[in-house]
């Protein structure tokens, strides 16, 4: 058996067109333009098209291919025991605006690309095989991540679904119905045995470390602090010093502190913590008027609840110190907080295991970006396999993979299928 | 001679309607509605309206009222000593967006009601005594602060200014003859012996020492740093801490810096220095997102002109290293810098001088905010009074001063135009 890397090479290369308004065919990294990158929210034109492009991709290999009814697709090729726990594999089409051609999509037509591989050598499996293509990963349209791996394990009911609006205010129903993938399909995951995700790392530590596969033990928790620190705004040149309650010295505490200490948690706990102030707004925001008020956005992960919960509190103590020091008023939300996700040891050893079989270098490692993996993980034993992304970068134009890795990846990824089949 | 602060006080409600959206007459500090300020930019209708109100007075005191060609408004009346040196006072009409009824406008109705006060007590002037008003101080409408008076002094040409245009794309000229104030009259200073300007504090000493009266002793220079941060925008989960170039963190290094800084150097030089990041932008600006990129805007001030040249070389410094601690870049520019302007000893010690005659407690002081007087001071000998703002409030549509301080201020100022004239 020998991975087709042209074959792949060719639907990632066709369908990195689509959703990218110059409509260009990108084969090269150096091809990649900073301000032309695929857009394919739930709903658009653009994601019916790479919908229908891998449906297309799918019946000619033979699957029937039901759509559930929050637009899941599934592609099953059945196994030679009877009643087997399932193999089940994939990822998501949709992208951010102005994303990655590679972010989901090589993990939906590598794992297409391995089944037409195993039919063509004749691969007996013993369980069924089943690619799954997730409905709304990005949630850039509805707002809601994770969608449809969250209707497929129940943690959110189609109902709820089905009221999201997208900000042009039509309906999650309407917009399924518009590109013709609102399905009457019900799948649930009680006949699952396993599932594996290929994905770009996302993040530099692959390609800093000249390693092609990443096998992910953990996905980290996430939590957001949403912060408002309001101090009085003033007169910057009438104002003495010590008559300020100005807001952004505050925040800047909070900025220092985050950073510090989760550099601190790395270096002492040797823990996988990253905190991030990623938004502030300063009001009114004149140069020579004292901020009054300040707001921010706190992005702390960790794949230890223990290690998220103490910067977490640590930084809402700092806050509350804040109002002491600086006479300003704080008030914090925590609007997201999921706990840490660890993955099927059992998945973890087989796909090292496999990647050794076809001589492919690997490492252990965490995921520190969400994916429809960790909804699948609360159910079913679950991996996922990460090849590098080119100076880390995801979630815009310049995402790339280079195609010796996505061959690596594509390898490693069905071997691992036919070692948990059989 | 009495101070007539009942005529005073109309004058100051009645204007204080002008420009104000609800054009609600506001006679106590507990009518104010923060949302509902004055705005009065230069070549508007309440500019044209409120210059005409003042004009009327002016020309029922019996002043003859020539405009020159940026609008100042000046108001002339002959002294008893042919050739003396002519005392000038007043201050400037317009507004910025949204703010307080007194700033400016203060200082033009009391010079006003001095003249009436003089007049009516049959004082003999021997200096002529002349009525400003400053055209353009507040820079709302055409991005130039203190207009008038750098016309005046001939620090920028008429033809400079007449090339500058609105938002809205109106020329200074075309706007100037739209309300009736692009003038004929050519003034120059060389006659000038004296200035005085009457103004609210617009900072909080006064109000917080319990003091009506403060001689502005300097007016603090100012320099702006507009200063860039770019780092790399990264994935906040996939991100590890050690391999970020956070721009928000570096920046945060320069917010705490010039606040501890100039705090210090108040505190160990005894010095007037006051330094404040009031804008601060954060690109892309995604709490999941480490922020790429950060703009800030700088303001330093003191009235030390190496107090201002160390914290400005220090905070570049700090730029600096800011490069090799964090991998980021950083680009620095400084558009405005004004010199520290002293005023005139022999003003200040003529204010201090009155004050006493007249019974009313005085300190000496420094002006953290730019005034005309600053320009004039450049050729004249200049004073400067100020009077308390409630809670340090100005710009705002909080301003407030009480009138019984108003009442005091007007007595200083006539007194010491008495003093001054003879």
């Amino acid at each position: 058996m020998m991975a087709d890397i042209d074959r792949l090479k060719s639907d990632l290369i066709e369908t990195g067109k689509i959703g990218r308004s110059s409509a260009k065919r990108i084969e090269e990294f150096n091809q990649l333009d900073p301000q032309d990158g695929v857009t394919r929210p739930t709903g658009t034109q653009a994601d019916k098209e790479i919908r229908n492009y891998a449906v297309d991709c799918m019946n000619a290999a033979g699957m029937d291919v039901p759509n559930d009814e929050i637009g899941n697709i599934f592609g099953r090729t059945e196994g030679s025991i009877p009643n087997a726990g399932t193999v089940m594999f994939g990822s998501h089409l949709d992208s951010v605006i102005n994303g990655g051609m590679f972010d989901g999509a090589l993990g939906v037509f590598s794992a297409i690309e391995a089944v037409r591989v195993l039919n063509e050598e004749g691969f007996d499996n013993q369980r069924p095989l089943e690619v799954v293509i997730f409905s709304g990963e990005e949630g850039s349209a509805f707002k809601q991540v994770l969608l449809g791996s969250s209707i497929l394990t129940g943690k959110m009911s189609i109902e709820d679904a089905y009221k999201l609006k997208n900000e042009t205010g039509i309906s999650l129903t309407e917009a399924l119905e518009n590109i013709g993938y609102r399905g009457s399909a019900r799948r649930n995951l009680n006949d699952v045995e396993y599932m594996l995700e290929l994905h770009v790392e996302q993040g530099p530590v692959l390609d800093a470390q000249k390693v092609p596969i990443g096998i992910v033990e953990n996905i980290t928790g996430l939590a957001w602090i949403m912060a408002t620190i309001t101090g009085t705004a003033n007169h910057a040149g009438t104002t003495p010093m010590k008559m300020r309650k100005d807001a952004l010295v505050a925040a800047s505490e909070i900025i220092s502190f985050v950073n510090s200490r989760a550099n601190e948690m790395v270096e002492k706990l040797r823990a996988s913590t990253v905190g991030t102030i990623g938004r502030l707004n300063v009001f009114p925001n004149g140069t020579n008027i004292v901020p009054g008020k300040v707001e921010m956005g706190i992005d702390i992960r960790d794949v230890e609840q223990q290690n998220m919960d103490q910067l977490i509190n640590e930084t809402l103590a700092v806050f509350k110190n804040l109002e002491k020091k600086y006479g300003v008023k704080t008030s914090t939300q925590l609007p997201i907080t999921h706990s840490p996700t660890p993955l099927s040891s059992t998945v973890v050893n087989m796909i090292e295991k496999s990647a050794e079989e076809v001589g492919i270098e690997s490492i252990r490692m965490n995921s520190g970006a969400g994916h429809d993996a960790q909804n699948i993980a609360e159910k079913v034993k679950t991996g996922m396999l990460f090849v590098p992304s080119v100076n880390g970068i995801s979630h815009s134009p310049m995402e790339w993979t280079n195609w010796d890795d996505i061959e690596k990846g594509l390898r490693v990824l069905t071997q691992t299928i036919k070692n948990l089949s059989n």
